[in-house]
């Protein structure tokens, strides 16, 4: 059994926060006052005042939120592409052909332009190669051990701390007023949940993610549940309705999102009855973080930014709204581990 | 908007079970004295014991129950066989050639031997026939509506009357000492979801089963997720465990079923670390409800019987065990609506 987690990362993070909140009784110190922070503060009052037109009872209080862009950094490329591309590397040596075979050539050579050249097929053949063969078990283990040792090529920390600041923040505030925060993303089910309790507090029955197929074996080491070659659901698009409806059966009252992938979630929540809020959040922050939007290959924000006024969808703007971006570094020094 | 549940039906039970137990303080007042009711406190204190060796942090405490024959009814057949067969009657006029056709002309004609003998197949026909075609949201009422009317052939009460009453006590004991109740059945998880909540306590994030594939269309009536005439998914045997793992990301402490449906997902609970608790039903009341085992063809109970003893899990004897099987009639006179 592998050392469990001491303190959490999110408890280590949420302290920090309290200090903050202690001081002015704010439960989200890390947004700039503006029309944003204001349109999240007044929906949270309408749907938990007792009696009030728009209340919900805190059972139906379902906050649905995207991972990639959304909770944490998704530039220059997807973290767990990042994982996938390790993984094909420590792979290799066992299979000779990928040195000649795409996707895996160019992920060998670092040779992004071709990767992402093809496009979402070769994304998943990479993340599922890379990810299959080995029970749950074992590869929550892999996660793991690379997560504590992998740095972001530009920010030189843990990707585990690279989660937007003022995001953990509006998950603690929906949490104390009753919301039930679950992660919506098109990234992998198993590649979330072993540390998704630890920095968002958000337990692994709260992610949703995609998936490839796993099979119950019983063998030599007992019941395990082994990983399979084979995708078995992409949680993006029209899929986040699908799997929110599988997984949680109720339909969100709030949505926060980033890019296009997610702009069915965001009309899936939005369009139910009563009050709801959806939103995007807008990478507008060269300087602190990274801006993009209709033109990038990873994340892009086209037409779901176009009909955001039209479908009443909030747009955050990272550089105007957010006073810090990312957790401090010494509220934030243990990793996941 | 059809109304809503006005006085959940669990709440009306527990009411009543809170009468029994203000007189004595027993949370499992149907549950006689004996080595399963004991075997069941005991656990529990094992793993709620702060200290303890056997303790469980609250978050991990997940229990995990079969349905059809352990929590509710499951003969003369399962409670959603009966509700496909009469939505196949329902639908028939549109559907000509279903009365020449099988298994769609047994079920017209109420032959069950021909049902039966077309096997697990035959069934998913059916249903799938049945509960497709239409909206989420249309097919929760179609449900809601059904359940409303019908009743079952011997008891003359409708079906979610017809749940274990031991069992509501048991679950509502579970969650009094932090554990997570979670149902996983082979059943529909859209023919549970519209009443796991009001007759068990169970919020639908919570009901794991079998499913259709869905596809979200944004048509005339706004965005909809439309039910196929496709199965995405059977929950059942070595599908338990995959989908424990899929929905919950965490192994039970504690699982109950009553079939070798129930095998894997026992098997799986019960061999990680540390304290767990697996449970069969054995449906061994003639009279007060049905005997049936090794050779029923629905809710066998033959290799789970054998192995019980070797895999320390408790069998739990109704017509022993069991002080009531249902909840008394005046405590449960509401329905699902």
């Amino acid at each position: 059994m592998r050392p469990s987690i001491r303190i959490p990362l999110f408890l280590v993070m949420l302290l920090a926060l309290a200090g903050a909140r202690a001081q002015g009784g704010d439960p989200l110190p890390s947004w700039n006052a503006g029309a944003a922070r204001q349109a999240i503060v007044d929906f949270v009052g309408r749907v938990t005042r007792e009696g009030g037109a728009d209340f919900v009872p805190p059972g139906e209080r379902i906050a649905a939120f995207d991972n990639d862009g959304t909770l944490w950094v998704e530039q220059p490329m997807y973290t767990q592409l990042a994982f996938a591309i390790d993984r094909i590397r420590a792979l290799a040596p066992r299979h000779p052909q990928w040195k000649d075979t795409q996707p895996f050539k160019a992920a060998l050579e670092g040779d992004m332009q071709t990767l992402m050249a093809g496009g979402e097929a070769a994304l998943l053949e990479l993340v599922t190669a890379s990810h299959a063969g080995m029970s749950t078990a074992a590869f929550e283990g892999i996660v793991r051990d690379w997560l504590a040792g992998a740095r972001h090529p530009r920010f030189r920390r843990p990707y585990t701390q690279l989660v937007y600041r003022p995001m953990l923040e509006l998950m603690a505030y929906l949490r104390a007023n009753g919301f039930k925060v679950y992660i919506v993303s098109g990234g992998g089910i198993g590649f979330m949940r072993p540390w998704s309790e630890a920095v968002y507090g958000v337990p692994p029955g709260q992610v949703i993610g995609s998936s490839i197929e796993t099979r119950y074996e019983v063998g030599a080491h007992g019941p395990e549940l082994v990983r399979m070659n084979r995708i078995h659901f992409v949680n993006d698009k029209g899929g986040k309705p699908v799997a929110i409806n599988r997984f949680i059966g109720r339909r969100p009252i709030l949505a926060f999102g980033n890019s296009d992938g997610d702009y069915p979630m965001l009309q899936w929540t939005t369009a139910g009855p009563g009050a709801r809020l959806g939103a995007i959040v807008h990478h507008t922050d060269c300087r602190r973080e990274y801006c993009y939007d209709r033109k990038s290959p990873l994340g892009r924000l086209d037409r779901a930014l176009d009909d955001a006024g039209r479908q009443g969808w909030l747009v955050i703007d990272m550089r105007r709204d957010w006073k810090a971006i990312f957790p401090a570094k010494n509220d934030a020094n243990r990793g996941v581990r």
